[in-house]
């Protein structure tokens, strides 16, 4: 019988294993620096929780399943609706606001796998619960820039839109909920074409040229700051959406005091569901082609839509196999250092008891010490060390333990030097 | 709409993460000064990896469910089964034996939830593949010790066995492989009534008086050292038991090499999987009841099983979550220091770009920093100082800022000082 690992998923061997991990504990060190405290969530929840968030589509791209009880749950397909859930089972009620956590972990979706894209998969976020805006998200979009940097990403172009200029334009042209969701949907895909097509076609998603003019230019408005009075201009005529551009330019105005330094204004950043109130932010990572997206976020409403207090929120949520892919297209890679700092090698098998003696007296000490188990010929034991790259070799002979010592080997220089077993800790410490 | 999380999970906040993270951390720690390397594999694998390793009865146990392309996947219940394949399709032909790998990671059993026990759990474990007993054995129960010292857990009772003297006494009297399957999950239960009972009622399990009594006497003998010529005694007419026997003697001394010391020699694990073939071992904390058991490992041939060249295996897994209750139940436990280094409160909104501004430095430089967002009235800000513990207080006046100072408040000892906003972070360091 073969037995294969189920497709879309992979398995970590030791060294993506320690990088996957030295990327997540710089992330936590930058999450923590402001302030943020880790929870963990079921890997599984109600099924609802995701369709009340995405609509009943999203069951296509789920792992669900029936329990034995006959349960509707799925594998999270995201990890913003459990972190909202939780919100409502155990902090809304007994917490200081502003609420700062984050979050990493597995996410699961039933996509054609390909590159940059698994069917599980993992997540890195945060959600900001009960901060006014716009400084929360001022503060957000600089954690989310710094996790970035932290990684030695430095081509991550952050996009910053205000939904609320977009939304304003539907509700003077009183647009139904369901046309505006059609249109962001096309809106968040990017595709310029498309949009056109949908807006001037036979059966056009919108029938009002005014406003699909606009949207046209809308979307095309990317730029810096100087961007700002062409925006202002386009929608001079609709009060609805001024205060939302007011807001935007807060804002920006924050990010200076928050050392924000390089980002991208982009009305064209829709992220497509309706939740989503007021900024919006995706980064992309242009050497990684189509799945060049790391990240998405913004702020949003979702607490209320599960039946609680309306809360300001702000998140985001970067995509951890894409940064992963990132680091190993763009940062200095530095070489990891052996697995081990001391490798013990018994000459004969005579001295064995006392090598593992040996080697335990290392590991009490904080050093990464391995021995040879299997009794192999001590030309292996030398070649082993090399291959794995191990700066220190302790060679236990029968010869020299009569004088109670030991030959510590320095496999980088070859230098070699008898050392007294009482003090091998002090002398690997020293060195 | 009610949202809840699913039967038997759990979601973790702020305090208790912490406390999980600094366990795993440590066991890391352990494991790799042990030379072990971390693997990662992913939360479902194929049903039939775990129905060909324990029978199709654990199916009762799983969250198995069928993917979109009828796919027959199951959450994984444990992590042996899923590294044994891991091996098979990436390890067997290409790496350097002993292979030394652990894991942490969710597991998700459908059982009655109850004290100790839920359906989504934490494994945290280990495999050595490839390595010569007894002497890996002996290392492998060495750091299982290690780790659970570690985590200040002190009254950890060791529990060792060696299948091959039953093993040994099942082949001098010839009994079947379902019958051996039935008795060892019998020994397992380790209720010696319910053994006499399946022995000598009016159906017993094997019809063999000599043996019955000798499974009585096996299986009563638990102890140190001192009772090994009692086993030598007992088996002493059984072939086929001796070279086990003389393999556990082998182990006990080299356990001495690698100093462990505490530990109780008891012939009745037996642990109830097929394929653990020699040495095997149960961890109990006493004072935890009925969930006392916080480990079990020991050597098998599931790679054999699973269609590969035999290799000799060891390993063990500890159940996380029930460590974690060991920890609250023994360990001396140290109040967790605030999340926060430095909580910066501008006195008046007017300050409150500054304040953002000198908040990020601290962040840049390592420092764990915090600034109110929410334009609050300074007394609440020295009351949620308060709260959280945090030591240190940078509190933001315009009339300080106007000579380029900060007053920092040592939130212990209540004294404050006047710094330059220049030398904060030196400040900080030095204290």
């Amino acid at each position: 019988m073969e037995f294969t690992r189920p497709r879309g998923t992979r398995d970590f061997l030791f060294e993506e294993m320690r990088e996957r991990k030295q990327a997540e504990s710089t992330l936590r060190t930058v999450f923590e620096s402001y302030g943020y405290q880790e929870i963990q969530t079921p890997l599984f929840e109600e099924l609802k929780l995701f369709t009340t968030k995405s609509g009943e589509e999203i069951v296509n791209q789920l792992y669900n399943f029936k329990d034995k009880s006959d349960r509707e749950l799925t594998l999270r397909p995201e990890i913003t609706a459990p972190v909202a859930r939780l919100y409502l089972n155990e902090l809304e009620k007994t917490s200081t606001k502003p609420i700062k956590l984050y979050y990493y972990g597995s996410c699961f979706r039933y996509e054609r796998p390909q590159k940059g894209r698994f069917r599980q998969f993992w997540q890195f976020g945060c959600e900001l619960i009960g901060a006014k805006t716009p400084q929360g998200e001022a503060e957000v979009i600089a954690l989310c820039c710094d996790a970035i940097k932290s990684l030695g990403i430095t081509t991550a172009d952050v996009n910053l839109n205000h939904l609320g200029i977009i939304r304003g334009l539907f509700k003077h042209f009183d647009i139904s909920v369901e046309t505006q969701r059609e249109i962001m949907v096309v809106i968040d895909k990017g595709d310029k074409d498309l949009l056109i097509e949908s807006l001037s076609g036979d059966e056009p998603v919108i029938n009002n040229e005014e406003l699909n003019q606009i949207l046209l230019k809308l979307i095309d408005l990317v730029g810096d700051k100087s961007i700002i009075p062409e925006v202002e201009e386009l929608i001079s005529p609709y009060e609805e959406s001024k205060a939302a551009l007011e807001e935007f330019k807060e804002l920006i105005s924050l990010l200076d005091a928050f050392k924000v330094e390089n980002y991208t204004l982009n009305l064209g950043v829709a992220r497509g569901l309706d939740y989503y109130t007021g900024i919006v932010f995706e980064i992309y990572v242009p050497e990684l082609g189509a799945q060049k997206q790391i990240c998405g976020g913004g702020s949003y409403s979702l607490v209320k839509l599960f039946g609680g207090q309306e809360v300001e929120s702000t998140g985001f949520a970067l995509g951890f196999d894409r940064l992963m892919n990132a680091i190993e297209e763009l940062a200095d890679k530095e070489e990891l250092p052996s697995h081990l700092d001391v490798y013990v090698a018994p000459i004969s098998n005579d001295v064995r008891l006392k090598a593992f003696e040996i080697t335990q007296i290392l590991r009490k000490n904080g050093f990464k010490a391995d021995v040879d188990l299997n009794g192999k010929k001590f030309k292996k034991l030398m070649n082993y060390a090399d291959k794995i790259k191990v700066e220190k070799m302790i060679i236990i002979g029968a010869n020299d333990l009569k004088s109670d010592k030991v030959t510590i080997k320095n496999m980088i220089n070859g230098e070699q030097e008898l050392v007294g077993i009482n003090n091998i800790v002090d002398y690997l410490k020293e060195e």
